[in-house]
């Protein structure tokens, strides 16, 4: 901790089920392990329902509540809004905000379209200008192990890719009476497993390769057309209410693709995959070296070094919890592995250094943009029978 | 043993490399640990050098050896002839065979072109009117995992199919110096990775699910263009010589499609992928059940059973070596796990049944013209970026 | 969250260093997730230097700071007291606590020596009279994971206990010229492997079976003798200074066990298992069900039914995430893991529920006596070459 | 193949089930994949019953049949008996054998008593000076991953040996009807898990370390005291029959050891691991690397280079079916995994370059004898409840 108290980074939360929970809990942690060179103040948390809003902020710890986004992110002792709504309202709050002079964290997917998602880059982009900074939460960039991986393709350890193959693997809508949440909403959420979890697919490929997929041809698929209307009910999952409405969005997506490198892309997400929870699967393999990740097991890397010699070559099973790896100093002793919100307070991390330091954070609006374009190119691709170029 | 003598079923096999020395193993050693209907006799191994051809028949245990397949196939103590060459001489050899009335094994793929596959199939349907009994060596579906994978599907214990993914990976061309086989000539092996070892994905995708592939959208990659010249040397890799030539095959394809039962496939073939030595990873999600295999763990299945309650519902790891499993009560004791070459023993065994009882063994030439067509159909779907129906 | 306020819990914390952060997290979080009886207050931290202490509380989040624990204790707005030093210290301020009507929640090992927890637990016993609760903070057993293998050999669906085998393995100490810290000194750590992680092993092992070791014989080792005096420097391995000197504790520790419902028990822990981080493995094999487990995956439990028909059955790989599960409905959807630290925090659940309802916490007093108890008999046994009752 | 004909080795085998089955396909699995320096000639196969052993040798694949073990290792085209029978006849025969001038391969456990191996070991002793050698079958070493796990061991890779950790579970006689086969009765097996996998386990410490256990502390349990009598069947189970009797042997045995590096062992071996099929679980931890081994996945060793850096170090699951492995460049490429019958095959390949050689093969009957003298002290030390120094 330095000598000075670090200056205050006043934070308004718009939003607060999933989402809220894990970057509250970010806020409050990071600055309990990490030096950070600003330190986050949890102003005032904004959502619909006054009550409810209240509740939530006396339970996740900010100072206020309020049910008017606007108004809170005009506030003079707020520096930061945090965008943790659904995809509908990411491009208008955000562009508030910007326009407002606040640095700006927007939960993904950037937006509900590639129009939307073009604007508030540009925006960003204009703001960034004026010293007003903008990040999109693409958060598993930030587990130790996909750190690592990027790290060691960066160094030339995975040689040129040849591969990338992801599954984004989830089973929480096999049941055919799982509830109509807003996520099956194409109106609210923009697409289906395409925009919540390939949008995480896509960026941890291209943030683990540095390359982009340069173009795809793909499929979609609603399994389960008609569900019961949710209620109430916080959570991923909702609760079924009485009568019943059409699913607007797929259930299933996959698509080959091309990577920028000259290498194979195959990527696959899916809330039907009956067992695997939340199986983020990245395989890279290139001409030197090959990796494997499962979101599973997390705290694990699987690197193969292709110059070991081949009778004692492997995979390795890196347990990535050494003081070495990204993040893991300020946590525990090698072997004590971190969970799934460790990830968001990474983030923080990264952000408050980034506005300490005047530099961009990534991944920016344009990186959330670029992936964006992948899954409108995906969706075409899969209307058309076509192979597009993104 | 029963108490007669079973009826001898005279072999003639042609080709004796790495396909060779396994079918080999199986006709020897099948009769020692199964019960056959009728007994094989290793009459005559056919090559293409005499020499080599001769020591490979000592070595092998063949009873005679021979340059000159044509003849071998119309010798009278010839009834099966087993086809282990290269797949541009599959069509010839097979239909000689069954125009002299012998059966046929036929080792993957069918042939080297559909119009071939049509041929033989139209063949073999010929010939099983007169009982003259032709398969195709999809040898993978005899492994007991396998077996259990699709028996578990045929029981309704995995429901409707949501999605099959199947990655076949190998690493033996990553090295740019790794020489040009023939398995590298298009003239000879007809494609890659795509003839080589997606066929082998394709079936089994097929032969698990009950379902049949429907249409497909893929991409086809040659990272190596150019290779040395292969010299002499056996196995797989061969060894380099002077020279170098062009590389005519696909090293990699990647495809996504439909299935018959409204399910999505994800494909991808390679022998690019480093660390990967022969893993053929299979994944089948339903709405009641998914299931999980992978060839480098060959002795065991991954099922998950969706009716489990799911405070204790996980995907159970089924050492696939109890009696009740295929095949395994003829072997060892539980837990002393089979090997690669045991599933072409088990290809014997049922392939000599289904010739004892006159009934068509699986997979036929059909099946294997199936397969044929669905990668015929990925390659013109690579080449045109167009979605295309089987 | 309900509609009064609930009750203040005053904390005093002793120590804050490695599980000075790990419970300070824990007082923090446990209200952020879970509806407490009771809102836990960080009142005082406690240090033996005034510095350091006053910026681990203002980092930890502490109310104040002070180097005197005696007063500390003894604060009015001090309820109860939570003992993370080393274990030569634990019985006096317990016993202090507890005679100041304060709650005591102590690290473990309870103490170094069986006198110690001795004394501690009649001390425990007699404040229990008073409404005064003390609990040992064997935290592993709050890792869901463990709590599921605790829940199915409850009801029954592990039979009767046969095999119970532990490894706790680390590798800190491998390299010779890692540090003498207090944990290499018998004076402070009371003992090595011994008491910082075969304690674990025994107190999972007994709290999972639900049964008690009876009988043991055991060996231990210290492999490298002399080390470099370490300075300064927080966390497990501290730095190495100037001049070398004794290591007075195992390095090592091994011993086969009886259990009281006449099973074997197989323990070994050691800071020499090179490439094992921190790897608590469990495995348990019943007359009706095995289980697993691995810290390293602790996400997972391994459960065999061996009432699943033969065919069919195998390990279960159980996902601890579902909301079903012990703790987790808490937190994230299914497959979005928990960490190190989150044991921790349901260890404070746990514990101010117990405060509220005026219930004994488990593990008590004498929960950690009992271990005590079975880690002096391994130490005698070692030295007399000779199997001992416990 | 050489040009001349190699010269032949005429094999005599008594017992023809479990074992018999096995080392009967070695001897006819071997010259056709590996060049061997003498042709095995299988002669003759003894059993008790003249029907069975004739219809064994047929399905087996030997020239003649006999029930007369005596006459048969006295035959003039006999230079090698293979003893496959249980433990109470191994004296008998190979004594014989040895004195008729036979070379012997004598399954494990060498003998069911230490004064029997020692006499089987002096006999061999002086055999071995005329030129006559013997063997004990402690198959497991000639797995390709055992072989390699000792290699590293012995190119110092894992450095001194600080652990070994061997378990070697089975679940067979977890239910309480299971017959009470010959295996269960101490007169013909001499002991339980203890001799018949337990001492797998001490040789396969002793085997990979290079090391001798010099003293240890253990426990043996028989949990089920009373079977039905076992009828004919074949098999490791048997079929039950009428009437119970009393199991005599120990059903799992435990125990901690010191091996002659100054390293700690841990050795157990039941047969009541529920859901364990055959799993010899092999860890060594050195203060250079580590290995693991898992026979349930046999064609892999997990090793830990401890020199790596830390950020990228972890066990590498080696796929151990590379030319550069032993015994492999014989069988197929890369990733074609061998299975549990290939050790034996490996047994006889060097078994017959010894012979032929002329040098001793190992493990000799003296490594049987220093096994056997461990699994006496266990035996001792749990009656004594004492350590025991071998």
């Amino acid at each position: 901790m330095g000598q000075q108290e670090p200056a205050r980074l006043g934070v308004a939360m718009v939003g607060h089920s999933f989402m809220g929970a894990a970057h509250s809990h970010a806020w409050r942690t990071a600055p309990r392990f990490f030096d950070l060179p600003l330190t986050p103040a949890r102003a005032v948390l904004v959502g619909r329902d006054a009550g409810r809003t209240r509740e939530a902020a006396s339970r996740l710890g900010w100072d206020e509540s309020s049910t008017d986004w606007r108004t809170a992110l005009e506030r003079p002792d707020v520096d930061l809004v945090d965008i943790c709504t659904p995809g509908d309202s990411h491009a208008e709050i955000a562009l508030a905000a910007l326009a407002a002079g606040k640095h700006v964290l927007c939960e993904k997917p950037l937006a509900n379209s590639v129009a939307e998602a073009e604007a508030m880059t540009l925006a960003a982009d204009d703001a960034a200008r004026r010293g007003v900074l903008a990040m999109v939460g693409f958060t598993y960039r930030r587990v130790p192990a996909v750190q690592l991986a990027r790290q060691l393709v960066a160094e030339g350890r995975v040689g040129e890719v040849r591969h990338v193959r992801v599954q984004y693997l989830q089973d929480w809508l096999v049941d055919p009476e799982a509830p109509l949440t807003w996520r099956l909403d194409r109106g609210r959420a923009g697409s289906g497993a395409l925009g919540d979890i390939a949008a995480h697919a896509v960026d941890l490929a291209q943030f683990v390769t540095g390359e982009l997929v340069t173009g795809v041809s793909g499929v979609l698929e609603t399994f389960v057309r008609e569900r019961p209307v949710a209620t109430g009910g916080a959570g991923l999952t909702g609760v079924a209410g009485e009568g019943r409405g059409p699913v607007t969005v797929d259930d299933a997506a996959a698509f080959v693709a091309r990577l920028s490198g000259g290498g194979l892309g195959v990527f696959e997400a899916t809330r039907f995959a009956l067992g695997r929870k939340n199986a983020i699967r990245l395989e890279v393999n290139g001409s030197r070296g090959s990796l494997a990740f499962d979101f599973e097991d997390m705290n694990v890397l699987h690197f193969y070094d292709g110059t070991d010699p081949v009778a004692i070559a492997g995979f390795r099973r890196i347990v990535v919890t050494e003081a070495e790896h990204a993040f893991v100093a300020a946590w525990w002793p090698p072997g004590h592995g971190l969970g799934y919100e460790h990830a968001f307070t990474h983030q923080v991390v990264d952000l408050v250094g980034s506005i300490a330091a005047g530099e961009q954070p990534r991944p920016s609006f344009r990186d959330g943009l670029v992936v964006q374009r992948v899954l409108d190119a995906v969706e075409r691709s899969a209307e058309k029978g076509a192979w597009l170029d993104v």
